[in-house]
């Protein structure tokens, strides 16, 4: 049977990426292998067990690019305001806290972005969100 | 503490994105929002909890971009070969399988495209990959 285990994105700098994810979300780096051209990193999340693979290409300067597809990544927290106050304070530019309500759930979220420019959301653990 | 829980895509069919993860690597419809303009439906892994959350924007026919930062979510099976056959014989297109090899560690694994043409690392279960 098929187990999800990590998304993957492609970062410029290493320690930036790692810092942000630890200070922000509390992941920590499980394992990592380097290569002439490339170095894996991974990041644990460690109540899901679930990573982010983060892959730096040596050499690569140019920031990448996010087209019109893919979304975000998402955390839930149990103190929504609290943890928004957190990243903010460690200067974490993060958006107004929106509401979404339909009749069989709702959810209570911000958005953040990474270093390099990827989408994450923060939900309020609520509902579907556990 | 913050716990990550699922991935978001944009998709142009709910239909066809839900039977390709579910008849592939075993994901199942835990949740759906339905709202005027756009429908979220949640595929869960049974096994790690984690969730994949499908966009539909209602009206958008134009295929989504990729850009060149997002790279691929991951699942790990227990007989590569064998998961590999069975996409095959499903009428996904696979890659051929490959190795990575470090002082630290190994991975074999293949990749596949969803619908949209989001890209699916496949990776025997071994090591890190569990």
């Amino acid at each position: 049977m098929a187990k999800l285990i990590h998304s993957m994105i492609r970062v410029l700098d290493l320690d930036r990426s790692i810092a942000f994810y630890r200070d922000g979300f509390g992941m920590v780096e499980s394992h990592r292998m380097d290569f002439p051209n490339f170095t894996l990193v991974y990041l644990r999340d460690p109540q899901s067990g679930t990573e982010i693979e983060l892959t730096l290409n040596k050499g690569t300067t140019e920031p990448y690019t996010h087209g019109s597809g893919y979304g975000h990544v998402a955390f839930c927290v149990d103190d929504l305001d609290g943890h928004r106050a957190s990243l903010v304070a460690a200067g974490v530019a993060a958006g107004d806290i929106k509401s979404l309500t339909s009749p069989v759930g709702s959810a209570r979220f911000f958005f953040v972005t990474d270093p390099d420019g990827y989408k994450i959301e923060v939900l309020e653990r609520s509902g579907h969100y556990v």
